[in-house]
């Protein structure tokens, strides 16, 4: 019997301290933040195991380094990728903000041992049902199980400590429209790194993607969202776009129910210095972030006052409960966030729609604009 | 990578095995039914293993057995368990069609090897916004890992065999109302049964459970419903009512929230003969379902047409959200339904509610109603 046993038992410190990691990480794609302080020591994230660092931990250096130097190319990669993901944040609500007519709620937090984060809401909204931008920057340290468990991707890690500080910084959205014919969509871009005992960089990688959730099919919207993809892809390898769609393709997808969540984008993980140097994939994730606008924003202007029919924003609806069903029972992030003692949990679920609907035996009609959609979920396109 | 594999493989059969397995036991909670024939052989169930019996099936004796002398109190418990499930699912879905005033929507279906069931859903009605109410049959058998599974709870299992028959019976039920005044409630009794090579009983048990999920918590309809249960109890086990209330309150935990899904109710499993005898158990299962209509009618006839303000409205939509969330993360027979190939979706999700909303750090008034009910939930009631 699960009961509702919230103590965290030393004998359990080293499993929950993967699962702590894991949404640390996850934080990164959903923009959860770190929980606030609370009265209830069983709300308290798990007490930190592992050797005590004698030089300075990485938050400090890199609050020194701000301070001292500003940011510039030469400032560490932490610092960089912290600076372009909070610009674009900032880029990209006031953009919102002029297309809705509606303000963001934005609550900051900081937290005690360095880093934090931004949270930007629109909800209710004219154009927006529900949007989230949110930006988050965490400094921590992995138990040795975690650091085994990453090891499979990252052999750069040490295997033979007790402890590495890391550093993880994100950015994630996901945007609901109130009408019916334009897409919701989803993005994260993230940058990882570890830390040796000296504080130089241990392991580092980038990860993200960016895929696109429509109701109803508009082949030229979702040829033009695929389109900005490739090219700010091919601007950096030629390979990158084939790959990550199929990436993309297999990682949403609502197994039972056989069908992908929307028609794809690009998805990919762990890219690190087998893959390419750390310029040249940074390069690579602000391509990618600064490709986001130009190729979602003409999609919404053409389709947020398109008319449409009480049918149609049923079927929207019935779609939202797709997407609930992927969040809370397929993707991975989310359940290790959830199964996390204090995360913020407001945060984890962001990403859920204002409303949904579940209909019993729903099947479209026959022919129908809403059957074809089905049937591209089932078999995923090659869009270009 | 969790890719979209459909192939079952001979390797993973024995895992699949016990998935396969949970999901029917799970069937009986939800109203599950086993997947239609399909023309995609990735959509079978997958292939059965172990030993050929040479003696005809408790399939084929139970429907021997009803075919000559009928169903009486002498014949097995298994026909017995299905007969009543069924007589009280048809008064069920006679009195709320009478109270709703909209037809349940009915199919009936029947399964190759013996075993079958019949959903019952009603949407969008005066009363109620989605009631489902299910009866269904299943026989097949068991792998040896899941039998070694459930030796753990069943001693009277045999370690020593390849497989096993089995048979499970279940009624479930969930009515969400459209009225927010008016709570929802879940019900669930199932009887579980293996049998030996000559077509006797090896081991057997009941399960079940009934409780309620208010948007708005009028102390007296808790009351009324708390001591219904307990009554039906107390007429067979004067400590039923407080282990099964306790049961309830852990099993319907929405760990992540940190709060019960509703006010509770009683919850069980495993009762085999170790507890009391089936006759005894049968008995208390039958007072129990007896008891649902008069412990939830007079509570619906009060509330049904209250009236309510669009802010009370959306509050409901938000608790069933919350309900959606337990569901769909926690409930393990969800998440071993919707992991199943083959596993029919629909009843599986037929429990949800049909609309359902989510809205970013929505915090109820101090001193509200909604508050009251948010505290009660974070430290079950003893209603009595």
């Amino acid at each position: 019997m699960p009961g509702p046993s919230k103590v965290v038992a030393p004998k359990t410190r080293v499993a929950v301290g993967v699962v702590f990691l894991s949404a640390l990480i996850y934080s990164m794609a959903t923009g959860d933040r770190p929980p606030p302080p609370s009265a209830d020591p069983s709300q308290q994230p798990p007490p930190r195991s592992g050797l005590q660092l004698d030089s300075p931990s990485i938050a400090e250096r890199d609050n020194l380094s701000k301070r001292e130097s500003g940011i510039s190319a030469t400032s560490p990669m932490r610092l960089r990728m912290e600076a372009f993901i909070k610009e674009n944040q900032q880029d990209i609500v006031r953009t919102l903000e002029t297309l809705d007519g509606t303000p963001f709620q934005i609550d900051k937090w900081d937290r005690p041992n360095g880093g934090g984060g931004i949270s930007c809401v629109l909800q209710d909204g004219n154009v927006f049902e529900k949007a989230g931008v949110n930006t988050s920057v965490v400094y921590g340290t992995l138990p040795r199980a975690a650091i085994s468990q990453m090891r499979v991707n990252h052999k750069a890690l040490d295997p033979d400590v007790e402890s590495l500080e890391f550093f993880a910084a994100g950015l994630s959205l996901v945007l609901h429209p109130v009408n019916p014919m334009a897409p919701t969509v989803h993005l994260n871009y993230r940058y990882f790194e570890t830390a040796n005992k000296d504080g130089s960089t241990n392991a580092w990688w980038f990860g993200g993607g960016t895929d696109l959730t429509p109701s109803y099919l508009f082949d030229e919207d979702v040829i033009h969202f695929h389109r900005g993809i490739k090219e700010a892809c091919d601007a950096h390898d030629k390979d990158y776009y084939a790959r990550f769609k199929k990436w993309c393709d297999e990682y949403f997808y609502v197994k039972h129910r056989n069908e992908t969540r929307g028609v794809g984008g690009i998805f990919f993980d762990d890219l690190d210095d087998t893959e390419k140097d750390q310029e040249s994939l940074f390069a690579f994730i602000q391509g990618c972030l600064g490709a986001f606008l130009p190729s979602y924003l003409p999609i919404i202007q053409k389709r947020k006052e398109m008319p449409y029919t009480e049918k149609e924003k049923q079927w929207q609806q019935l779609r939202r409960g797709r997407y609930v069903e992927f969040n809370l029972v397929h993707d991975r992030g989310t359940a290790f966030g959830l199964n996390t003692p204090g995360a913020r949990i407001e945060s984890i679920l962001m990403s859920l729609p204002l409303t949904a609907r579940w209909q019993y035996q729903h099947e479209p009609e026959k022919g129908s604009r809403e059957e074809r959609l089905v049937n591209v979920l089932k078999k995923p396109v090659e869009w270009l």
